[in-house]
């Protein structure tokens, strides 16, 4: 698996939007071959988002049924949102936790940073396991009550022929969550 | 796993950005209990994205490296692709592997849709198994040459905690092939 060819290297940028939440650019790249290629990029304007992995016992889980905005429907998935300034990851996660489902973790460990579309895309995401929970809610900035789902992970392959979760990061972090669990 | 809410519906929607790949719009969205969120969407100007998981035998698949716009580093992934105007994803998927990595298929199944960020992205991707590969090169779009690897399944436990695979996409497809593989 060793690297073969000398980086790419960007030769322009220009912004063609900065939103709320996105910084989109056109950037010209030359290979190492000569070749000078246009892509378009988007990229957060917050810090990386967290995906929370609510461990309840060695084989049950919780699952949320949230809007999705994107895809303009319910989705089953995991807890997740943006890291906050001045926050570290497990403290976004752990915020996250007590805002989506009402639950504090003392146990929580990131797993794997992943990357959605590594061709278009810059946003990176923390899987972030948590354990040991308790009873503890925040106040969060959902725009309704969000549902709880207790999934046991012997269903969970089942789950993943559902029409329900869809996202590819979910599906990852429940057959990292069956390994840890079956085999951690 | 029943439905408990009305679906939310979107009330305002204004276009910020219609670039060569993507639209971004701003959408006011209000909910059943009558709150109102404004939320920014990314879609793509194409028809999805497919990604192909190309298999040699019961034990052994093909990864390539190759570099990514959004996150400007090389990456270890699937050979992916948009699906052109009037292809089907099966097509598309064994044009991009012939672009990819010189072999066609004559067993193609689409496996899993897959979204990418359900909250701010509308993108979705076709995860397609390619079995019964045979050597046949199509002329792709791409920069450069990309590097082929041949990997065995019995390490892609391993692959996964490497920095060289970091694509939700990607590693999902690892997990449904070792799955399929190994109990199919």
């Amino acid at each position: 698996l060793t690297r073969t060819k000398k980086s790419p290297e960007i030769i322009t940028r220009k912004t063609l939007l900065t939103s709320r939440m996105f910084n989109v650019e056109t950037r010209d790249v030359a290979f190492s071959n000569g070749n000078v290629t246009n892509y378009e990029v988007v990229s957060p304007i917050y810090n990386g988002a967290v995906l929370v992995v609510p461990i309840l016992d060695r084989s049950s889980i919780l699952l949320i049924r949230e809007y999705g905005a994107g895809v303009n429907r319910y989705e089953l998935g995991f807890p997740k949102g943006k890291v906050d300034q001045g926050e570290d990851i497990l403290e976004a996660a752990n915020r996250e936790l007590q805002e989506e489902v009402g639950m504090a973790s003392s146990k929580l460990r990131h797993v794997k940073t992943v990357t959605l579309a590594p061709g278009m895309f810059s946003h990176e995401s923390y899987i972030i396991f948590a354990e040991k929970l308790t009873p503890s809610r925040l106040e969060g900035d959902e725009p309704e009550e969000i549902e709880t789902i207790k999934i046991n992970l012997t269903n969970v392959v089942d789950m993943q022929l559902t029409e329900e979760i869809t996202e590819a990061r979910s599906l990852l972090a429940l057959y990292l969550v069956r390994d840890y669990l079956c085999c951690g």
